[in-house]
């Protein structure tokens, strides 16, 4: 008999492991960080003996839910701008409003106002693109949030870089301060072909060659982007990046709305994968990702929000659900994208887009203890016919009861332990007022 | 100075008026189940005093929402088969369902556990088409929701009917035994043109004529449907309705995906309305429905979720969210259905649809006191810059705290005060075991 410190049983319990295991009364042995083991609530009783065990009975258990693409510091810019063309929106509302305001107390209480939103939908482990991304790093880490973060880099110069080779020395401070930390990891991300010149992109490849990192941005995620790629390379957008060396494994890319056929070969030749947003690229109308199409490629999706100025919230239940409607109607077929498909996209094959597939998105021995409870004696959760079901089309975020990250309980019944919401809250609302003001002038 | 039973102070109020006049600190005064003023939080002071003071600082105050399309009593079929061909899932899963199981017991308690969600989730009204709708009614009745129900008339016989004769027997009994109700109105609601023939089409109509009732049926949901309607008619659907007298100010529809501008130009001509379902369409894969363009038809179009086999919950805010970002999307026009057009199609279109809107849907004095309240103090509804951003594309049913319909609290602080959720939950489970296990044989 082994004792751990935390054993969670009684649970359905979806491993989201290869086989996709469900365990109907389901326990779950976590020691230190790591899950040191899974199965039937029986047979884990007479092998495990917990310093702590919560109850999990009524509840739905599964691993914590990987956001793949957001911008979390832009809480602050939730619903400032609206249903607007996207220029008028980018160039009369967002830039300004990043130009006059973004600094890093803004980064920091808006980093921390997305953790506790994020870590109350049940979301363990984001990816992020910002600018001050040490500040996100900073609120991740007391957060206790497993996280992938890469400093924002642009031709033009941004609140916390002149030029774009100051975003890649603090991109490279980062990778230097935050080595070897258990929850925090650093990636390069340049913000895309059109904003970064193709000098830039190798600069920045290089720089993630050197130290072995995930590489992003985003990418063809309007046909106007397209349009306007093809004409300045005199070749597709896919085929330049991989002239540039930046197609392979550790690559991957945000939206990918206009992937035609020879661009889904090339990601999956080259081992590439996809981050899609689909709330947010139907709130902008850029279009509906192919990204049924993609999966029969072999390419690995993941899902992501995007961030708060274009979605509006970070709910990734939210965005199952989305992906999975919008799957079918893209396709005008009920069959492509069900539920457990979309339940992966958000849990392992998340994870594996952001090269952390043997760290989190499953719930097997050895993994890190990424694990949310799901509270299923609400009425909009009764009954229950199929587990998967229920998570991409009728649970939501509020649903989430418990959250564990890296063996650490960050909010129990609905109680966050890690952040101070009031705080984060008030001061994001004084950003807010900030923010109003210098849109007026 | 007037004293009134409830006064609702200190909210960003929202009144869906005409003018969508909102008051950034209101007041609203109830007496018995009317609004009898709304205005600034001074302002009223000095006119009234409430018996029962409601302190909505930090909350949105806005009408109840109108959920214009579902089938409430399928809570109980939530999530029992998913991602299927339409045929597939209708005639493997779906009508031996209801077929081996619909009984008033069934329709009585999943009525009631909709009623549950629907309150938690913030909506006061709704439109029902079912079997042994008396049942619903009942429940609706005790719950305290207001509610627009039809008999669901087939050509073929149902659990309650062995001919469509009966369904129009039962309907001509819905409408005796409900006469004057202050909450329950009953309408006539043929499922669609087909399952039913031009005969019980028009004696249907002609019952609905009789007593003034509105008349609805699900329309062009499908390629398929309208493809084979035209064919059995010679002619397109929506001309076949109207040579069957049909197409008047009390008629509506449901879904109207393939609707094209003749079939509009004949719903604007005739005052005749529609309920969009993005969700269940999606889901189904049916496809978009032009809604902005029925929109500039001048076409009033409400919104539903349709049931909990094609959704599967009955949150009106996530409807919300995806109508607003599913126009865009099928447009590609970010401007399109902006989130205050598509708070209007919940609330005050929605209410006009079901023929109620001197009733509900709006914040006035002498309309009905529906009236909902959304707790703002949330991380993902922080910081607030535009009330309808939020209420389409950040907030879900499960922010709503507090719910009146027609003057009586149902919902304080997330407590339900009319329905006893657990015993509408257990219930439930008991049926879908006996569901099962019926399809199991």
């Amino acid at each position: 008999m082994q004792e751990v410190d935390i054993i969670i049983s009684g649970g359905r319990t979806l491993t989201m492991d290869e086989k996709d295991t469900i365990f109907h009364n389901g326990c779950i042995a976590i020691d230190g960080n790591t899950v040191v083991g899974v199965g039937g609530s029986e047979e884990m009783a007479a092998r495990f003996s917990g310093r702590r065990v919560i109850d999990a009975r009524d509840c739905l258990v599964m691993p914590g839910l990987v956001n793949g693409h957001t911008h979390a510091a832009m809480t602050c810019f939730r619903g400032l701008a609206d249903d607007m063309e996207l220029m008028d929106w980018l160039n009369n509302y967002i830039f300004p409003a990043e130009a006059r305001n973004v600094d890093p107390e803004l980064v920091y209480w808006g980093s921390a106002l997305a953790c506790a939103e994020m870590i109350q939908s049940g979301t363990t482990t984001f990816c992020d693109m910002y600018l001050f991304e040490d500040e996100t790093a900073q609120v991740a880490r007391q957060a206790g949030m497993r996280c992938l973060l890469g400093e924002g880099i642009f031709d033009f110069s941004s609140p916390n870089a002149q030029t774009p080779e100051d975003g890649l020395a603090y991109s490279r401070m980062l990778i230097e301060k935050w080595a070897d930390d258990p929850l925090v990891n650093i990636m390069i991300e340049p913000h895309s072909l059109y904003t970064c010149s193709p000098d830039i992109i190798k600069k920045a490849k290089a720089l993630a060659d050197e130290y072995s990192l995930p590489f992003a941005l985003h990418l063809l995620e309007t046909r106007g982007e397209v349009q306007q790629l093809e004409e300045r390379f005199g070749m597709k957008a896919t085929r330049f990046l991989k002239e540039l060396g930046c197609l392979d494994e550790r690559f991957f890319a945000f939206h990918c709305v206009c992937m035609d056929e020879e661009d889904m070969k090339l990601f999956a030749d080259h081992g590439c994968k996809v981050v899609h947003n689909p709330e947010s690229n139907m709130k902008l109308a850029s279009g509906i990702a192919p990204v049924a199409t993609m999966l029969e490629h072999g390419i690995v999706v993941g899902l992501g929000t995007d961030g708060c100025a274009s979605n509006n919230n970070l709910d990734m239940f939210d965005e199952m659900g989305t992906a999975a409607r919008l799957g079918k109607v893209e396709r005008l077929d009920p069959t492509v994208l069900p539920a457990k498909t979309v339940t992966r996209m958000a849990t392992r094959d998340g994870a594996r887009v952001l090269g952390m597939g043997d760290i989190t998105g499953s719930l097997k021995t050895g993994m890190r203890a990424d694990i949310i409870m799901i509270d299923l004696n609400k009425p909009h959760l009764t009954p229950i016919y199929d587990e998967y079901s229920h998570i991409v089309y009728a649970a939501g975020g509020s649903d989430v009861k418990t959250v564990i990250i890296d063996g650490r309980i960050v909010m129990e019944d609905r109680r966050l332990l890690t952040i101070d919401e009031n705080e984060a809250m008030a001061r994001v609302r004084e950003i807010a007022e900030r923010v109003k003001r210098s849109l007026e002038t």
